[in-house]
């Protein structure tokens, strides 16, 4: 990488589900119809992104899928199976060039040194593109595939979670940078000396490694985390190198990145070591009304039950068909399940005076992420505001159907950032970090 | 594929270490030198066994990597590091179309339901090539870097394999082939009543399912299993599609393969459902004492120190230094480690009367398989007796050094076979289990 300083850009993120963000995306008439069983489908997004010069394709995860509440609605769910995130971005890694590839994997099940393996290799098999996001497990579901009857209280989860991610960082510094010398003529393979065992021993975890991986050409996987409660603002803090975050509004977009930051800084790190991405859900259209239309059509395509049943699983409320879907939104407990996510609903739906279907619409669609219904020229004005006013450092693209609501961006308002100088024009690098601005990740001395 | 019954040929897999087989295999002078950091020369390989036409890909697995004795010796040890098998073998799907790609996991620290989600999903990006190589982890290593301060005993690990293996295959048949629906205009994505929860409640999993991964084109991803032990074989007998083994005679071979086929009968299976595949060592040159000195040139690299380690590694025996290298190999105990191996070593040394350095020198170079070094008529010769002869369906090819060794067997051996009718002049279907001529798992009616 040419190493002379660059203008700030923005980072983005192509945040996709194989059916669509929207949760009725996949009934758009235009839509792929092969979700979760059509790799091909995956290829076609991902070198999409890559062609809009993305920073990074980026899958979530749960481990499970729920049967819970009336089977009728049960299948008219969309998002009832896709890949495993790990074995799909490895394929994508061959089917690529340049974007880098984030994978969600939940440290409540998991299991760090086999997760530390399969990061650290696909960073090897995509010279230097992968990334982890960092999730606590907060279903039940999930908990009775693992092997337990509940799922762990949110405050334990976090601290399993702490303590995961160093055991999983450490692992991936067992190597040194040169640790390898490969003499065919001496016998030497590596240099035993650069190679180092963890000797982990925490309440969690005990690890004795080394890891049996290569260091990564990035030297560590970027490791991305999404939490917006205060714990896990806490932990984003202290560990992440992106933050992905849902704001719907400049003024919370700017707190929440202040307060980020400031974590950041009171944790000893650099405020120029993490990039805040909120997520973003464009609709482009030649015209505000005419992206406003669009996105009243997939609304429309939403089933009321699915929506109810949706809203139910975001909040982790289960009971939602008990309300009135026309009367107002019910006062709801705080949950074991999802925090942040409840509170930002909730919060939207008094400031706006929702119903309950309204706020199933709210929620079926974005999912609490900024919506920006306009023109290219609108929508790059809002990202505009935001990276310019110290809301975000880019933004995580949330294509509400595929393949319209991707390319739609890439060939309409990718244009007007570059226009702008808000965007690169070319990968100025190969890895991830290197796309990012990020600081390589240096072997101990 | 064709429904018309074909003659019987041989399946083969091409068993492959990114630093070759040999223990010095790295340090032949035309070997590829980026091992464990190069996918390229990974992609290589697999297509080279594709332009074989081979049945499969196949990748070993421990998830460790000991520092144990003394670091000089370490430092010789060309297995150091290497990719993670899931996603350098989800990689190569995406680089390949038509071979096998079956991966190590160890059933003893690992979750079923990832691992189900991980092959389903390897098998709907391949398009139907996944296998499983389901192992017990016999090594403390592993244990330790996995929060236990050993490994279960021997009987214990099984005990979990078999309950781990239905729990996986359970997982597998969440879905039936027809529960996807994805008609935009009702909204009916799926068919609820098609997809299944599997509420497996034993000793070691409690897993409620379905799984998130929809059914794989497979069915069910092939099942391998390398058990020799009495333990061993009943568990390959019970589950396995494809039994892996090390037999150095053909009486051995024929012993093996009778018991393992006798024991499926007493399961209630079909010896047609099951391929037993020899690890062979092919060394191939014009004449045999060509071939021979090139092995002999093979073994000449081997440091005697790293010989000495690898022997007590494969044998679970740590303290081998003590002995004599030139003297007689000693008695050893039973231990907790790999029994099978341990006992087919030693009667190897009982039989041909070796030294310690002698059984170093076999171990480090075919690891207890089958050692051919031959013209390529004379190793077809063998694989035809032992194929004939009630000994083998195929064999597992372990390529000494790479790519040379593999390249040698495609160009040489390959041809030969198919000039004798025992081997595909292209391949016949597109799925693992076509290649394989196993019968299609057909979901639950």
């Amino acid at each position: 990488m040419d190493p002379r300083p660059r203008p700030r850009t923005m980072s983005l993120g192509a945040f996709v589900h194989e059916t669509g963000q929207h949760v009725a995306g996949w009934r758009h008439p235009d839509a792929h119809t092969g979700a979760g069983t059509n790799f091909g489908q995956m290829v076609d997004a991902a070198r999409t992104a890559e062609r809009g010069l993305f920073d990074l394709f980026f899958l979530a995860d749960t481990a499970a899928l729920s049967l819970a509440g009336d089977p009728a609605v049960q299948g008219r769910f969309g998002k009832a199976a896709k890949f495993e995130p790990i074995t799909v971005l490895s394929a994508l890694a061959a089917m690529t060039t340049h974007i880098g590839l984030v994978g969600t994997v939940s440290s409540t099940f998991s299991d760090p040194y086999l997760l530390a393996r399969q990061f650290a290799s696909l960073d090897q098999i995509s010279g230097g593109r992968a990334g982890w996001n960092l999730v606590t497990s907060n279903n039940e579901a999930e908990a009775l595939n693992h092997s337990r009857e509940a799922h762990p209280a949110h405050a334990d989860r976090y601290e399993r979670a702490i303590e995961f991610a160093a055991v999983v960082q450490g692992l991936w510094e067992s190597w040194d940078e040169d640790a390898f010398i490969r003499d065919k003529d001496s016998g030497m393979f590596f240099d035993p000396t650069k190679v180092h065992a963890l000797n982990h021993q925490g309440r969690h975890f005990q690890v004795r490694g080394p890891l049996n991986v290569a260091r990564s050409p990035q030297g560590r996987p970027v490791l991305v985390q999404a939490g917006a409660s205060d714990t896990g603002r806490g932990v984003a803090a202290q560990l992440a190198e992106i933050v992905f975050t849902a704001q719907t509004t400049f003024e919370q977009g700017q707190e929440f990145y202040g307060d980020v930051m400031r974590r950041v800084t009171e944790y000893g790190r650099a405020p120029a070591d993490v990039r805040v991405l909120p997520g973003i859900y464009p609709v482009v259209g030649r015209t505000k009304a005419e992206a406003e239309e669009k996105f009243a059509y997939l609304q429309s395509l939403i089933d009321p039950a699915v929506g109810l049943s949706v809203l139910g699983h975001t909040i982790g409320v289960p009971n939602l068909a008990q309300y009135p879907l026309d009367g107002p939104v019910p006062d709801m407990a705080i949950t074991n399940g999802p925090r942040s996510r409840q509170a930002l609903l909730l919060e939207a739906a008094r400031r706006d005076n929702l119903t309950l279907r309204q706020l199933c619409e709210l929620n079926a669609g974005p999912r609490g992420h900024l919506l920006i219904c306009g023109t290219a020229v609108q929508i790059a004005d809002e990202m505009e505001q935001w990276f310019r006013g110290g809301a975000a450092d880019g933004f995580n693209v949330m294509p509400a159907w595929l393949p319209g609501s991707l390319t739609e961006f890439v060939d309409e308002v990718v244009p007007e950032l570059q226009n702008r100088g808000l965007y690169r024009t070319a990968y100025e690098g190969t890895t991830l970090r290197d796309h990012l601005g990020l600081p390589a990740q240096k072997a101990r001395g």
